[in-house]
């Protein structure tokens, strides 16, 4: 009687897991075509509004302004595009062999840290061009730490689960117990340059457009707006999709970390 | 010997339970008291900074700048202060019965209701007299689909978990399916409603001081910098708080919805 009861109630639990499964690939596959394209979406939209708006890009120390541009198109490629596929694609891709995801998501923050360091340094160098303070807003102070802790992820997840794989075996609880402080530093790390992106703009407009012309809200001002309205769409699927996922990944990763 | 399988792996579930539940409530003991700091602590800072650098309160004709400091002020109590203490309250009182825990979830959004609502009006009213027009800002924007969500989550709660009691039973499955949508949509506005206090206290810092004296960094901007910092940290207290239990609530109220 007790050997009958043991496989009907894993069966059970079976057939739940294969429902759910059914349901969450459909819900994951909007979730990722959104995400794909609002994430594209997101960076093509800030160099229209640079390029169309703004007088593009440049390095040049007679228009210091074309250097600016630089900061927010690579800090949204960096903070938002590369950095929410490099999540998403680990988070999804189940059926990848588990060393092909984690080089994926290497890949994509290895393409988001150029973005990031070239950014700074543009804005950094347009501040000392022009003879404005650093790191005297809010805005400054969240891109900050975000920098900070981007690097230190990148250098953390990039030592322990990728280098430590020489000694796989030795290295094993030590990697998994580092999963869910990466995964849950990752998302912190994700949501301070969505904070930081959020805020820039709104200083952005101001300085550019000025208050009063920003409160007419010319075509500029939608697009800058519409820039914003994006990365919030971006950070909330990001967030949902870290979500609906996240304890199913560390549970699995804690009991085979490699 | 398959009698004797089953009451030890049962025995080897509790004893991880009971050393996951022991470590659980040492970090919530933790992410609380740091929790109930910031959430009282962005609000009292918010008072400072308005009595001592921006004239206090009014709601008459000759200041009107004395009207729009009720703004951040209520906003931050609602958005941040009342529904943090909310969220968190529902999240973690385990251990009184769930009626309680529901209605100490409503009574703080009820108070977080009124502080959003005299907030609004307060700027429209505001803007109204200046002539300046509204919704023109990334920041109104946001605010205003948070404000939105905050209405509709506060009636659909109030409604499918306190009303549809009288009807217990025949309501359990409808309310069961409700949780994480609820739940979802509860974090969203919460999200929404920092990223709004973020860009406002962007928006204001530069109307305010100016451009000029806010990147010299005098005191006030630091305030203002500080207020916008305390959110962020509520956030990330607030959403680490809800990852964490999210799955074990949402699983529990799913098989006993009332």
């Amino acid at each position: 009687m007790a050997r009958k009861n043991i496989p009907q109630r894993s069966r059970s639990y079976e057939s739940d897991d294969e429902e759910r499964g059914a349901c969450e690939w459909c819900e994951y596959a909007l979730v990722i075509t959104l995400a794909t394209i609002l994430l594209i979406g997101v960076s093509a939209l800030t160099v229209f509004w640079v390029v169309y708006y703004r007088e593009s890009y440049g390095w040049a120390d007679d228009i210091p302004e074309k250097q600016f541009n630089l900061h927010p198109t690579l800090m949204v490629a960096g903070f938002i595009t590369f950095s929410g596929f490099s999540i998403l694609l680990y988070r999804i891709c189940r059926c990848f062999r588990r060393i092909y995801v984690k080089l994926l998501h290497a890949i994509f923050h290895a393409l988001a840290f150029p973005c990031i360091v070239i950014g700074f340094l543009a804005v950094l160098d347009f501040h000392n061009k022009k003879g404005i303070n650093n790191f005297y807003s809010l805005h400054s102070w969240i891109g900050f730490v975000a920098m900070g802790l981007f690097g230190l992820q990148y250098a953390v997840g990039f030592f322990s689960f990728l280098l430590l794989l020489i000694c796989s075996k030795g290295t094993a609880s030590f990697r998994a117990s580092l999963v869910p402080i990466h995964a849950s530093f990752g998302i912190l790390t994700f949501v301070l340059g969505v904070c930081a992106c959020l805020t820039g703009l709104t200083e952005k407009a101001l300085f550019t457009l000025g208050s009063e012309t920003y409160s007419s809200l010319p075509t500029e001002g939608i697009v800058i707006n519409a820039i914003g309205v994006s990365v919030v769409a971006v950070a909330i699927l990001v967030l949902y999709t870290v979500r609906g996922t996240g304890g199913y990944r560390i549970r699995k990763v804690a009991q085979h970390p490699s």
